[in-house]
């Protein structure tokens, strides 16, 4: 039946590693940086989210006498290994970006730093659980940003992808600044607003509209909306909805909360029809709902031409991102430290595309706040012993396009890093705020970036540095390698 | 932690409309189509998985008492609705075209016939599970189709919309065609075959990628594939594999499933050069196998570029449909039936769109097949209780082109029903069989298409007609509505 254990949720190519490890043993200690190369759906930045799943996956990692006796059946693994695998924890550290906070590429949202066997095993859940909720939290976020105020409702789970990209799908887009969401079970695992009304059938399981909608709003008068598109939006359903509106209030009945819904059909005239029957009937403060594959665009062109939605069901387009359903996340080496030294030697990972060349070493980020604002001036990459200082002048340049310099006075920026520790030592020191708490925290975060990083089209990106020293590693290292490839030639 | 009971799996207003029937008790028994309206990917079919999936959540659905506790917090379910919660369990029919099978759109994939409250609660999780692995079914199918008898590796999980998108995603992928899938979670619970060898991780771990490779060697000599694009494909990761595969035959070492795997650059100008190299060494046998971001439209241009490579690793795109990543699936009312009564009330939804407009009634399928070619003719929807003779003529004609008719005479086609009984009474009658049986039945029913229905681009529609009786019933109720319609004007 359903997994419950989500050890072997790995690729196999993981095991066959830790074994090719386990047989060759190292002290090595490596780092490893999960992060990303481009932000969703065109946009010019990412929310970070998922963490709070690696940290569960993570406590909970153990291979259980069935796990043990499935690998066994392979025939790939040997006894010894698969006795060391039943003994398995994991005993490294793992700093991470909080959830909810805006990230950009390259920037590591997860370090690792375990002896390798352990990090490699890692990397399959970590990459599919942060690409997942990270992706629906930045399009959720786009959504949001597009209906200018109006709420946002999530009701995508009968096209999410499986149960759990419902599950943690909803739970993303709850951080990314919806409202509510359909799915129940999200609802209560994490404790965040449901909500939701009636679907086309109860309509058809009456005799009639008017007796489905009027029996509906005697079960539920304080959350009556209604949906009005089964048969004719503005020759039956508005009229009906005005109807039951009206014997509600005439018989003395307070009306909140109450409303329409349309799911079909060109929704601006009929928005704008469906206000101006209900405003003649003096319902004009009544709630117009939509849905019908919506998405940022949609609802952006909707807001350009007035229509009069105050508030928006969003269903598979933000469940899925649509135009843009993989994240892109990857986990990469980028130092080795033997047991015993303290120094880590940087790792590299070439690329024919500059952009794909890794960043070595064991790193950390600082976001670079302008201290006026409050907004994000850039982030800057740097190794993990580095230490600035607010009061001095910083210089950032372009990693790529190294003449392109921008110099920070003194006293003008302030500094955050960004990574905290989650597990030291194998050890969890991480406590994970509720989803409502992230979903606040996110809400913050969005206001740090200007309002030109924001918008839906052509936004403008926000720069991520290196840091100097970091910046005279990895140049070092390329023109290494280049040398090292020149003699072979 | 992870959710193993998905009762709540829902919509919330599937649980607002039930306490509405079990507030205006009724004895009606409904029937519901699950079906889709849009072939994926621009294709002409779809593969129907998800069955057993269903089937287990059908079987385990309940109500715990912390979901019934969680439903009484939200203030809107009363203590007489939750109490007949408590006692839940489905009690319905539901009929259901076996997984694998070649599907078309508007054809019932799934009937569920139930008392109202039953089939309503069912909507969500029937449509999440069928969409998801129909969807990726599909686009494996495609995928394998563009490899022309190379196999098909599924690479995904780590860029999977969450670990049930991973996993059963991987479980529609074999069924769709692929030959082995990296998830070993899924490897685990289906009983499928799993490979992998390692990650540039592996390489950079050692000293030089020479080493890397010969303790690789080493330790899988019978699965000996090697990553060869680190540092440099051509320069250094090619020159090493040779070095090490002839070390191999020179210790008298039997090379079978030798051979490397490219995942970055030209794939196609780097396999015939790979080729010729390895070819020179004496190594022409060896396996070329190729990963990076393919679909089946790159894999079926490096066919046509004569790459050389002959074994593929599909990733993000199979794993998400990336082009296409909702299978769009819905759920709709199409009978009611008093108890009591024998006779279904057919019901319809109308829409705009003409497409859209359902088809009413309790019905079946039939699948029409070329006698001498074993192919598909078309697929006849019609009531339940139609009774067809092979012997005779059968005349079909386009639902909306009405005048487009064909003539089959008769003897020369053969019947098939679609739609199988799974639960009768409540009780499961259904045995699913196992993954790879599901597989086998989908190479065969793929080989039912014409060819000019499996082509990627621009393929032939399969005709999904009604049957005469069906085509009147609905015209009917058209007519009807429009008639009601007009006399409110």
């Amino acid at each position: 039946m359903r997994a419950q254990n989500l050890t072997l949720l790995t690729d196999l190519y993981e095991l066959t590693m830790m074994q090719g490890y386990f047989k060759n043993p190292t002290d090595q200690i490596v780092v490893f940086d999960a992060f990303y190369r481009k932000n969703p759906c065109g946009g010019a930045y990412a929310i970070s989210v998922g963490l709070e799943q690696v940290i569960e996956y993570v406590r909970d990692l153990h291979f259980s006498p069935d796990d043990i006796d499935y690998l066994r059946s392979l025939h790939l693994f040997e006894d010894d290994f698969l006795e060391y695998l039943r003994g398995f924890h994991f005993t490294g550290d793992i700093y991470a970006i909080p959830e909810g906070t805006v990230v950009f590429p390259r920037e590591p949202i997860i370090k690792v730093i375990a002896p390798v066997m352990e990090a490699q095993l890692l990397e399959t859940a970590i990459l599919n659980m942060i690409n997942h909720q990270s992706l629906i939290a930045t399009k959720a976020s786009r959504v949001v940003y597009a209906a200018r105020g109006d709420g946002i409702m999530e009701f995508g789970l009968r096209r999410a992808q499986g149960p759990d990209a419902g599950i943690y799908g909803a739970r993303a887009a709850m951080i990314g600044g919806c409202i509510g969401t359909s799915n129940v079970l999200t609802g209560q695992m994490f404790n965040v607003p449901v909500s939701g009304t009636h679907a086309h059938s109860w309509i058809m399981s009456f005799p009639d509209e008017y007796t489905a909608f009027k029996t509906y709003a005697h079960l539920y008068p304080n959350a009556c909306i209604l949906l009005v598109d089964t048969y004719d939006v503005l020759k039956s359903g508005i009229p009906n909805a005005i109807r039951v509106f009206k014997e509600m209030r005439d018989a003395g009945m307070n009306l909140t909360g109450y409303g329409i819904r349309i799911d079909s059909g060109d929704l601006a005239y009929l928005s704008k029809k469906a206000y101006e029957m209900l405003e003649a009937a003096g319902f004009g403060d009544a709630i117009i709902s939509a849905s019908s594959d919506l998405d940022e665009y949609l609802i952006d062109s909707l807001k350009v031409q007035g229509a009069k939605i105050n508030s928006w069901g969003v269903g598979t387009n933000l469940i899925t991102s649509g135009d843009w359903p993989a994240f892109g996340g990857v986990y990469k080496m980028a130092a080795i430290r033997n047991k015993g030294d303290s120094e880590f030697i940087p790792k590299i990972k070439l690329s024919e595309n500059t952009e794909k060349v890794t960043n070595p070493g064991n790193k950390t980020i600082y976001r670079i706040y302008d201290r006026k604002s409050g907004k994000i001036r850039a982030d800057l990459i740097c190794l993990a012993d580095e230490v600035f200082d607010e009061s001095k002048d910083m210089i950032l340049f372009d990693p790529i396009s190294t003449w392109k310099k921008t110099k920070l006075k003194g006293g003008t920026y302030t500094l955050r890093e960004l990574l905290v520790p989650v597990f030291l030592r194998g050890g969890c020191v991480y406590n994970s705020p509720s989803v409502m708490e992230i979903r606040e925290i996110c809400t913050k975060e969005k206001a740090t970036l200007w309002d030109e990083s924001r918008r839906l089209v052509n936004p403008q990106e926000v720069y991520v540095d290196l840091s100097d020293r970091l910046y005279q590693m990895k140049t070092k290292l390329l023109e290494d390698m280049s040398r090292k490839a020149m003699r072979h030639e």
